[in-house]
């Protein structure tokens, strides 16, 4: 590490949440850290590159913001609660005024969910950021993608399709109505992870995983963790209004078949879990919505008025193929 | 993540240890980690940019090797046992023979070390890649810098500037005789991690740290951080054989002053252990050579017979700047 490398990580120490359980964070060769002796450790790790996860020219802040997020996101599917992080930033200059951009955003949102930043280096190279995370969940209590039964209710958080529509917008590929364009960029730009959610969902839901690569994309992954079938209803897809007053049905409906970067959760529970699930949807605050069943058999098929649909990729394509994410 | 990119990951499926403590590995959202309840975790990252840390051109394997071997050097100078890794792969284009020569090399030494590899990311970009690596230590028996104490001991582990001498050798800057110049490009491809050393020295041993970017830049940490200065008497440096016929003695010790990439221990200890500490390296079948001495005041300085000594950068120099490590 170079002088100027550790002034960048002088920038970052204190970023996030002051934790009792961090015994040595950013400083030293590595971090120490509590772990209570009734939880289990969950880690994850996410990266995003400059022009492939989010375009040229997105505020520094919202970068720190997105970084995060994506993370805190892979936990709440598994049910966990986030604790710890650690980034590795790679500039292609030393930026100083955009890392503190970065730390502002990834601060925010670090804070709100109580992770304090305890690792980082920085390197010089083409502008991208990966973030681990780590958090606990109870033991026993984690939320897996293989747990879907025939007859289990396929459930969705939150709305579908504003994030890629939000990105279309970014892209100046979709010229949305004033506030819908707002609504929709923030989706992209400051996805709100649902970590309440998925702790509580740990011993109520069947199955998990979060939503970053499209609707249909991650339902297969569902589906073939758990050896079902999905059968999804687009009359139940929860689309904001945002979306609806930005584009018509049938690309709404290709927005939420395979858009990505939702960082919603997608779920299965049994159907005696309704009651459940919609008291504690609407104790955060938030919605959830049966979007589907769980079937035998292995296929993802989609239902509109009694007839089976697929997402028409041409429309999509007019958006710009995704880039992975 | 693509399709291309979940098989890219389904290389890494598998490499690494196979651990009980692990519940859930790569293919979920997330990693569930078992942490025992007298332990405390232990978290460090560290990346490495192709042309930035290691030449292009790099073998894959060397690369996977390296980037772990620096993380494992982290957690050494903790005093902490590795257990779990994630990566971030970075690559300009789904590059499939590239990523398994990269998992045997990081395969290789992961289970050398007993680490399991259990969550990664693949990311289209510049060459990369970001290895977070978790691992255990006793409660109380971190080893920290800032422990060193006036009148301690300073030691370093193995032998100083082989590394640096070895890129210099790789970039065809430096002609060394032909046994010589393997074993010094082995040092920079192939860095041993003082793993074992690192957890025989915890409560033994007063501060440390890895030398990761040379030993005067290091040192001054050290000693920043534990707030005293520190007098290195050069003829005591432990300097390779192979170093010794690559390179006049002037040149072995700007290499060995300010050539990164060693990752060996500086570490410091009351004068009363050094019988513990020569028998602990003897029984580990490798040297531990006391350097210098701590001492009041802030500055570190080196002395050779008698006389003050600095590195004479220009001879450095005519090996390239090094662009942080």
């Amino acid at each position: 590490m170079t002088d100027i490398e550790a002034s960048l990580i002088a920038l970052l120490d204190g970023v996030g949440a002051s934790r009792d359980d961090v015994s040595v964070g950013i400083g030293d060769d590595a971090a120490v850290l509590t772990v209570p002796p009734d939880r289990q450790l969950v880690s994850c790790v996410d990266a995003l590159v400059e022009g492939v996860h989010y375009p040229e020219g997105t505020a520094a802040a919202d970068v720190g913001w997105r970084a995060l997020a994506v993370n805190l996101s892979d936990l709440a599917a598994m049910g966990a609660g986030p604790c710890w992080a650690t980034l590795v930033l790679s500039l292609p200059e030393a930026d100083f005024e955009w890392v503190t951009g970065f730390a502002a955003g990834f601060d925010q949102l670090a804070r709100a969910h109580e992770v304090a930043l305890v690792g980082g280096d920085t390197v010089r190279g083409a502008p991208s950021v990966a973030v681990q995370l780590m958090g606990l969940a109870p033991e026993d209590g984690v939320l897996l993608r293989d747990g879907a039964k025939p007859g289990d209710d396929l459930w969705v958080s939150g709305s579908l399709g504003d994030a890629a529509a939000g990105l279309a917008v970014l892209q100046g590929k979709l010229i949305a109505p004033d506030d819908a364009g707002e609504a929709l960029c923030t989706r992209f730009l400051r996805p709100s992870p649902r970590v309440a959610l998925g702790q509580a969902l740990a011993g109520v839901a069947s199955a998990a995983l979060d939503l970053s690569d499209g609707l249909l994309t991650d339902a297969g992954r569902l589906a073939r963790a758990s050896a079902v079938g999905l059968e999804l209803t687009l009359e139940a897809w929860p689309l904001s209004a945002a979306l609806r007053s930005a584009v018509d049905r049938e690309t709404a409906f290709n927005f939420a078949a395979t858009g990505g970067d939702d960082y919603e959760l997608l779920f299965t529970a049994q159907p005696a879990r309704r009651g459940r699930i919609e008291a504690l949807a609407e104790g955060q605050n938030m919605s959830c919505t049966r979007i589907g069943t769980v079937v035998d058999g292995q296929t993802v098929t989609c239902v509109l008025e009694s007839e089976a649909w697929m997402p028409s990729y041409t429309a999509f394509d007019h958006f710009g193929p995704r880039s992975g994410s």
